[in-house]
């Protein structure tokens, strides 16, 4: 299992900040944090970016590219800045991502193909809803790979997100244990070594002790580990819920056979 | 996953001083402490009590049943003093336990019938051996399972216990993950509604820091659970292990279903 910080977001107050007046201080130091995390990738969450899309992209690019290559996730909703960050990146990114949802289908995934790169395919209804169960996970999911390759995208290039619900919805633990189940079974329903991708941040949004919070993270991480996940999208900068996905990805990873081989152990 | 203190143990001096000395405080203290943190049950682990078995056993039943009404796990190797022990006990006590040592199948597993009482089966061959592999863990329980009823025990009073290996052994990550897909595996392969019980202590046996180790056994609890073992046999003692096992088991049992359910959540 694989780690990415989902930290740079535009939602935080110094970085809507730093695209305001131009100032890429922020945004580099919030990477470089990243990077000394660990962290396998950088996802670039900029929101639709308003009126200027592309000026905005190229801003955050460049900030982000100044202090690290890791390969890019482009966080966004609006196309015209979608294609503005997959130009602009240096290393080939990933889109994240597209869905069900009309405009995404027409928008977002012919750039999977006209860049030939990865893309997160969220499991959602046209409507944005999320399937209320394993059954209608799978559905979604092999529609998306569908979609995908009537567009011209090869599935292998579909990177699944079974969407982490948030713990304070009605049947939130409900839908965390059917998370992991599609995790586990899709590669065996779909037929082939599909990717899946999972935003644990998501797991904790909403009412709850913080403490208790924590503890469902990291008890969530190892789960998601053992169930095959390939990329957690977290809080990198979050030391006990990173410490906790390492020691379950090494205690779920294929090639590792025995503490001896754990680096430090 | 119910949690089940493994605190009280000869091996340690205190208790082993009160046994010698016929002081039942030190044995009290540690029971009430284990019955603070919410432990299920209490594991007696007496060792072979030398040459007074029956008395040995006697002082610790006494002891413990003074502080505490529930259920104890008879955790000795002598027939003699687990006898003594399942004499002894108030309420129905389990027997921990026996496995395909010729010893144990003579002397041991009739206990279970003639106290009708649960008995805990080690995944061991019957030379001690731990079995290498997941094949050969499923070819010792079913073995366990015959044994069990040739000798008038129903399979349901049988409580697996695939041994939790040390990842400090040579391929202990590799054997830390059979011992998971054996217990989400037992029933189906059974054909029952297999319990099963995990020493979760033993995993971090023998070299390592200190601090990967505590990471290494919260994750290594929440897989347990996820995996769907009945008892955790821990340091109930342990804070973190102990908090990260039961929101391990709030995510995966099956009668919760959302973060309102869980108290104080």
């Amino acid at each position: 299992m694989k780690l990415i910080g989902d930290n740079l977001r535009i939602t935080k107050p110094d970085i809507q900040e730093a695209l305001k007046s131009g100032d890429p201080m922020p945004v580099q130091g919030l990477v470089k944090l990243c990077v000394e995390k660990g962290t396998f990738a950088i996802d670039v969450n900029t929101g639709p970016l308003g009126k200027s899309p592309e000026k905005g992209m190229a801003f955050f690019i460049k900030a982000v590219e100044s202090v690290t290559h890791l390969p890019l996730l482009i966080d966004t909703s609006n196309p015209v800045a979608m294609k503005a960050g997959l130009k602009g990146a240096s290393n080939r990114p990933i889109i994240n991502g597209f869905s069900l949802e009309p405009r995404k289908l027409e928008k977002i995934l012919p750039l999977a193909k006209e860049f030939d790169c990865d893309i997160v395919g969220f499991l959602l209804y046209p409507d944005s809803r999320v399937p209320k169960d394993e059954a209608e996970r799978f559905e979604v999911a092999i529609e998306l790979i569908e979609k995908a390759e009537d567009a011209g995208v090869p599935k292998e290039r579909v990177i699944i997100d079974p969407i982490v619900p948030p713990l304070a919805w009605e049947d939130g633990i409900v839908q965390a244990r059917a998370v992991l189940n599609v995790i586990r079974t899709l590669p065996d329903l779909l037929g082939f070594d599909v990717r899946t991708i999972g935003g644990v941040s998501n797991l904790t949004t909403g009412a709850g002790n913080k403490k208790k919070k924590n503890l469902m993270v990291q008890s969530y991480v190892a789960m998601l580990a053992t169930a095959g996940l390939d990329y957690a999208l977290l809080d990198i900068l979050n030391a006990e819920t990173v410490a906790a996905a390492r020691a379950s990805s090494i205690l779920s990873k294929e090639n590792i056979f025995s503490w001896g081989m754990v680096p430090g152990g």
